[in-house]
């Protein structure tokens, strides 16, 4: 529960820096250290793959020295869409736990549903609904705050 | 056919590098210039995502100064993964031409086919199959000497 707490936290970060609430951290569990923790960064790097689990997948193998993690463990507070699904199979993370469910735009239990994919090479064990309330309402205050916001220039016009 | 020879030479500098031969190119129809030249780097870099499609979008999106391409189109050696084809959806690519089809971790012809999938925001218009033999030659070159080289140290043990 703790790592899903630094996950959060990473999430709100992101909210104040009004980017898409995501945060992952990576978990070496041979030391039970948290090696990378990182929140969505799409807007302020100007890149569409700065998705939370993608870059905290990126630090955790720039610290390993490896393409691959498989004693590795990712925490993040929303279901990955399909990229990151697919980069946490091409990390060979050991175990995926995230919290709410992405009806829209999930990869895992939703969508193309990576894992389930005759192609995938690695799957690792999941764990979904961790905290799901915290992360859903953090998600849901975002995009009502975006709506509005939205609305408000619209009347303008 | 220019384009994807460009992309073909980044093939062929992955190949040489020992990195999976994939090159990538993305250009900008508004100029009809290359603003990115990418191929795979996984290897070197030590990072999974680093497949030449998000490196050559990573590069393009930073040079536009935005995280969607809408004007841009995508040259790649290989059919993209579903780890890049959801990249490409995200980035808003214009179009998508491949030359080899990857009946085995391809994303967009096979697998989970990403751009079938109901949840998608974007779907490029897609040409498969340009310039597709020298591109899977240099594919199967490529595995036949790892493949070789795994049996010589497989026989030396």
């Amino acid at each position: 529960m703790e790592y899903m707490n630094q996950a959060l936290a990473q999430a709100k970060i992101a909210f104040d820096r009004d980017e898409v609430p995501v945060g992952a951290i990576v978990v070496d569990t041979q030391t039970n250290k948290i090696i990378a923790i990182a929140h969505n960064l799409c807007e302020e790097l100007n890149d569409p793959t700065a998705h939370a689990e993608l870059l905290a997948i990126r630090t955790a193998c720039n610290i390993i020295g490896s393409n691959k993690l498989p004693y590795c463990d990712l925490y993040v507070t929303l279901e990955p869409c399909p990229m990151c699904a697919t980069a946490i199979s091409f990390a060979r993370i050991r175990r995926l736990y995230f919290a709410s469910y992405d009806l829209k735009s999930g990869g895992v239990e939703h969508g193309p549903k990576i894992f389930s994919s005759s192609s995938i090479h690695h799957i690792p064990e999941i764990y979904g609904g961790i905290k799901e309330s915290e992360a859903g309402l953090l998600m849901k205050d975002f995009f009502q705050q975006k709506r509005s916001i939205f609305n408000k220039s619209d009347i303008k016009k």
